[in-house]
């Protein structure tokens, strides 16, 4: 590992700068080669005796800058970059050490994100138009404080629209609008109370994992097969809360089958304090098949949690969520937390309330459906020269799709061959927290954020590297 | 109390229609008399089996209309409505209960509410205008996901405000930008961690209160004078955290001497973990003598969490607040809350900074506080002949004064007969745990939203309801 030495100033350049330019520098000058190992951001801040977040920051400037890549349960390493010698060269020819090249240092070409999306056909003009047009109504109104649980009328509009497309039951009374699905997240930790336990799938969705964990909730894993969350298994535990993705879990993609969604929601009548918390993060987007119902829709006995979010189907800084609560848990937030302002500002609430409708929404949607399926179906055929060597899961619908190698390589090692293709591609133990043996060579390729092009263009270069 | 019968119906009409308008109905026939007083929403929300908010949705309703009115302490009553018999006129004389007159039904004509703020200056063309052109910027990367702690470029304006206008010290590391106070104090409750115990004044701003009582957090009141939180008091508690409005108290108006503040800083530097809550809610509006610099000027040794927001300076629908963390707060921050995401959408966060680069936030702090001077001025001239029954205080700063009666008259009554005169004033009870025997006799007086016009009327008024 690279023993770091940085003199850190006061004065007025920030420290992760000061720490991002010692490392940028290392790596143009030589010192840091191509395949060497970083110290973690935890054992650099204590050495440095800074914020962990601060070498955080300049590890993630490294990275967005292609500098450096983080491997899954090993760390951060300097990347193999054009005409810069590497680790392996140095140790053939020492003397390279003395004389470094001049380098090109590049982002890596083609950027798989399973989280990317797609910005290029948003209607910004329309948005344009819709937010001049508000800010041309009575102002007095729309800059005063609102109602706590979101505009009654932008609440209205997300019932229609969940009830038509999600088949989701329920009264704009129940819903809750907020700044995101952490801050929903927030509340709804108010409403269930202290020492809830969670239950979730592994793999998982990571960030909602750190947020339970942050409540201090105790959070247990429940093995899946191929339905999702196995529901006897869920039965052995203190769970009083499941955390579950029905419509489409990430990171495997799975659909919940109605069998399972009815063990689990009978599993939920088991207990008055039992709910499923439904996150339907990206159901709108389905290519194969009828659409999938939520989970909420077959609740018959105010069991389901739901929670959505416009951050993925609209934008990621268009940051709307909304929750739907049954019943009991309304009135509990009624009686305990109605005081907590609404997060979003009531002129955000009247542009999204008049895009959805006036109809935008829903062309939108559908345009970003046909721009989604074709890539997803292009990713499809352009991966077919991989059938012999990996297993393709998760398709028909979200934005990525998994490629499980047949062979005995590793994640790493492919996320590694691929890197030095110039192609990046996500490893699934970044959602897990133990390792699943079946897994074990299994990437994420998300096509959301990538043009056709550079998916054809991506998708040659990893035939290269992993064929 | 009235008997409360009412047929809730399903299908589309809302159930806190349904009994808004069977209440006004009742009223309107003259089946509910002024002074009548209503079933408490919790009594109400119980005999009728629905969620206690839906009451006090309709509760609210009739008291924006004017039907109603809240007393403190003792519940919501029917108000005396022009043209409209009460109950004394119905105990007088029974033959009218059979024969209701036609009614005019009327809001108070004058609200001084303590926080309503005066819109008509804002420069809505000028928000307009940079809200456009920021929508002609590169879209891609505004409608992306931003930083955690909110975009850099708008941490670094807000620091350089709070420096230049409140003596704050600070890096743009340490503010965390958030959607609205509550939320900023939710994720202070997951810096702070569970059951720290927090120490309030006697009166306060209730919306803290309640917000910290959800979070479960012990809250022991400390007794107060003239100078704010008296520290020898706050020593003889197990609190962990003061919170404290040094600048100007709410509901009192107090300004904190700096002798007190230093005794404040030494309390918090007898414990590691140990902090002061700094609310600088409304610092910005100071009539007379030098700007009151903010506490966290004065600490030197990290234990001052100042919050502050941008609603009360340019509008509540600006859900945009700041708080700015000590070193080994930002640090816990940083390693255990770092995945929260920015709660107000990148969008907001560029027109705020632009407002704010461009000098209209300046100039428009400017041009409110000349208005709000006027009005301030205004409301102590207009008060003169109150000089012998009432005492003011409170005044100077912020946007209410408070005024103490001399003699024995109670606030409830007080109330009472402003409304009776079509005003409507404040009690302070509102704002106390405990009630204070001193302010038993006071109300508030706020002038934010009253037109110049309104307040000479409105003061009249009170002149003939109160001399």
């Amino acid at each position: 590992m690279y023993d770091m030495t940085i003199k850190l100033l006061g004065g007025d350049k920030h420290l992760y700068e000061q720490i991002y330019e010692h490392i940028r520098h290392e790596i143009w000058e030589g010192r840091l080669l191509a395949g060497e190992r970083l110290p973690s951001t935890r054992s650099m801040a204590d050495y440095l005796q800074v914020a962990r977040s601060t070498v955080a920051y300049a590890y993630d400037q490294l990275l967005s800058e292609g500098y450096i890549e983080s491997r899954p349960y090993k760390g951060y390493f300097v990347c193999p970059i054009e005409g810069m010698v590497d680790m392996a060269e140095r140790a053939k020819d020492p003397a390279q050490e003395a004389a470094p090249r001049e380098t090109v240092v590049q982002k890596p070409l083609y950027d798989f994100s399973p989280h990317g999306i797609d910005m290029s056909a948003f209607p910004f003009s329309v948005w344009k138009r819709i937010t001049r047009e508000i800010l041309s109504e009575d102002h007095q109104e729309l800059f005063a404080r609102g109602e706590a649980q979101g505009d009654y009328r932008l609440r209205e509009t997300i019932c229609r629209y969940l009830h038509s497309s999600r088949g989701v039951n329920c009264t704009a009374e129940q819903i809750i609008v907020g700044a995101g699905n952490d801050y929903l997240l927030m509340l709804l930790e108010k409403i269930l109370g202290r020492h809830v336990c969670v239950a979730m799938e592994n793999p998982t969705y990571m960030r909602t994992r750190r947020i339970f964990h942050s409540f201090a909730y105790p959070v247990v894993t429940v093995p899946s097969d191929a339905s999702g969350m196995i529901v006897s298994k869920l039965e052995e535990t203190d769970a009083r809360v499941a955390y579950v993705m029905p419509s489409h879990q990430y990171p495997l993609g799975t659909v919940m089958p109605i069998g399972r969604r009815t063990e689990l929601l009978k599993w939920a009548d088991g207990g008055a304090d039992r709910y499923l918390i439904e996150d339907d993060y990206d159901s709108e987007f389905r290519y194969r098949g009828k659409p999938i119902p939520s989970l909420q829709a077959s609740d018959d006995h105010g069991k389901v949690i739901y929670i959505g979010t416009f951050s993925k189907a609209i934008a990621p800084a268009i940051r709307v969520s909304y929750m739907v609560l049954p019943e009991r848990l309304l009135e509990k937030y009624n009686n305990e937390c109605y005081f907590y302002s609404c997060t979003v500002s009531r002129i955000d609430q009247r542009i999204l309330d008049e895009f959805i409708r006036e109809g935008y929404f829903e062309r939108h949607l559908n345009k970003m459906r046909k721009i989604y399926r074709s890539k997803h179906d292009l990713v499809l055929r352009e991966l077919e020269p991989f059938a012999e060597s990996f297993r393709i899961s998760g398709e028909n619908g979200g934005l990525h799709v998994l490629l499980h190698a047949r062979g005995a390589v590793k994640e790493a090692e492919l996320i590694a061959r691929a890197a030095a293709a110039d192609v990046r591609v996500y490893g699934i133990s970044a959602s897990c927290t133990e390792a699943v043996p079946k897994l074990e060579g299994t990437v994420l390729l998300g096509f959301g954020a990538v043009s056709e092009d550079d998916i054809r263009k991506g998708i040659a270069q990893l035939k290269g590297a992993w064929l």
